[in-house]
């Protein structure tokens, strides 16, 4: 069998994640990594192309993972792309997937291609795990956890706060509460309880550690409904200790099978780099994406309709035999 | 939409974890319990039916659910009722399972019918979980753990030995060994050292204990390479104590996405009753065989090859609004 070819749109955290993490996939091969950047100035020894030039792959790629954000890359980039190649993408602004989902499956049908959106694990392997423990388990309660884990959203959003030179921003689940979960305790959950927020702060010269640590605490949204922390530290401290990106999280279901009896399901992930991780997820997706293409299943999937197998190497017959 | 239509199959503690299961799903309805026991002879208020009569029902089950034995019962019920239903099963025996695949695969195919095997946790979902992990993390260590709970196979063996007139037998995982899993450090594991074996024993009048610890401790494949204790109780103690069937166990895999980053997912279950969990998985599966019956996607399936939405009452759409 040939290898499964495939290529990177976007180098920032997620792009490199799929860089290194191919080295686990002796059945892929990178061809390139497709950025809007100069791609002489990228630090990579992989192959790079100016994104512009893509069409001249449209036979040599199997399958593009697009790495680009969600805000404002994955809407333009994914409709764009998915006319030309199958796609797999991360795409994770919740309250705008269906619409994304309905325009990709419209594009990839009409252009005969596979596109695999909102993969990774939020959405992504949560969405499945929650599927799964409330079609099993449907008369219970779903509770979702998140971190130890820097969360890239609110850390930009502390460095919006005038005064503030560098920050970054730890979401931390209470472990009590997650305790309790596990031992079967009913407990009354809400994200703003389940969870604290850690904030740490370089200043910039001159700033005033009082207005700027009320103006993060009192931010809509993002901390108000919070109990947050605010740590001024050094730019040394910064760059010492608060450069690693690990994540993680859980999705316990509680369920009563009868009146009498309770099951609990959990799926935890902890992860040190979270890049990496979601990377990770992405390449097994592309690997579905490339079986569904031989196959003709064109338009858009996700991780809720992908059979479990087209995400292995192996075929159906060994993993019964190794697996089941 | 109308109900599903589930017939239950053998009225064992699986065939009545599935007859209570059913009361956590709306949109099925059990029409009877088939057993080969007199069927007035049943301790349920349920319509039971002779085993002999089910062919008189082909056009009024949807689905039937196998709930009989996996060493002589499913091998023998799966091919012949797979003739005339839609089937699911928990056959486990995991060295028979890719020979069972075939027999029920080319059965159902023949008669346009649906066979969904080897349902429940292990196999099952811990099958579905194994192949998921190693896809994501292919570079990387997969632990398997079961308990504490109950061992049938084992309670069984124990119940053999001379002197014994009841026994159970519990599973227990070694928790360090766990903690140290999920905290990404590298363990030797044996199934052998990673769990210890709980047995209960009361012995029949005159028995010799000590002849009978011996026997159980000394016995092969079952307890000789396992760290075991045998414990005598009384009657009393037994009935009071050990009539629950708890389980559980966990699939944890620590990977590398990189050579510096380690990622570990860990699919962990906690079961008050064994049997209804594993009727619980049974009752979601046969849902999937329903709607793969719908699509004429005749021949067996098992976990690794079902689109997860296929196990939900919500449509596709309604799933990636709200879980996605």
């Amino acid at each position: 069998m040939n290898n499964i070819r495939i290529g990177i749109v976007g180098y920032g955290n997620l792009g490199r994640g799929v860089e290194v993490g191919l080295n686990n996939h002796p059945d892929m091969e990178l061809v390139g990594i497709f950025s809007r950047r100069d791609p002489e100035t990228l630090d990579t020894t992989s192959p790079t192309y100016a994104l512009d030039d893509i069409l001249d792959f449209t036979d040599k790629i199997d399958v593009l993972i697009l790495c680009g954000g969600s805000k404002t890359d994955i809407p333009t980039q994914g409709p764009a792309l998915a006319e030309h190649f199958n796609t797999v993408d991360a795409y994770d602004t919740h309250a705008l997937i269906p619409e994304y989902y309905k325009k990709m499956d419209k594009i990839a049908q009409e252009n005969e291609n596979v596109a695999v959106i909102s993969t990774g694990w939020d959405p992504g392997l949560f969405s499945m795990n929650r599927l799964i423990q409330e079609a099993i388990l449907p008369t219970g309660d779903t509770y979702t956890f998140w971190g130890r884990g820097v969360s890239q959203g609110h850390s930009d959003a502390v460095r919006g706060v005038e005064g503030v030179k560098h920050a970054v921003q730890y979401t931390v689940p209470d472990p009590l509460m997650i305790d309790q979960i596990q031992e079967g305790k009913k407990v009354p959950y809400e994200a703003t309880e389940a969870h604290t927020r850690e904030v740490y702060v370089v200043l910039e010269e001159d700033a005033d550690p009082v207005a700027v640590e009320k103006a993060i605490k009192e931010m809509p949204d993002y901390f108000e409904d919070y109990r947050t922390s605010v740590s001024m530290i050094s730019e040394e401290e910064f760059n010492h200790e608060h450069q690693d990106m690990p994540h993680g999280g859980a999705v316990i279901r509680q369920g009563q099978t009868s009146e009498e009896e309770m099951s609990i399901i959990d799926y935890s992930l902890t992860l040190e780099s979270n890049p990496e991780f979601t990377a990770a997820v992405n390449i097994a997706y592309a690997r579905a994406a490339y079986k569904l293409a031989g196959e003709k299943q064109f338009g858009a999937h996700t991780v809720l309709d992908i059979p479990p197998y087209y995400l292995s190497s192996k075929s159906k017959e060994e993993l019964i035999a190794e697996l089941l």
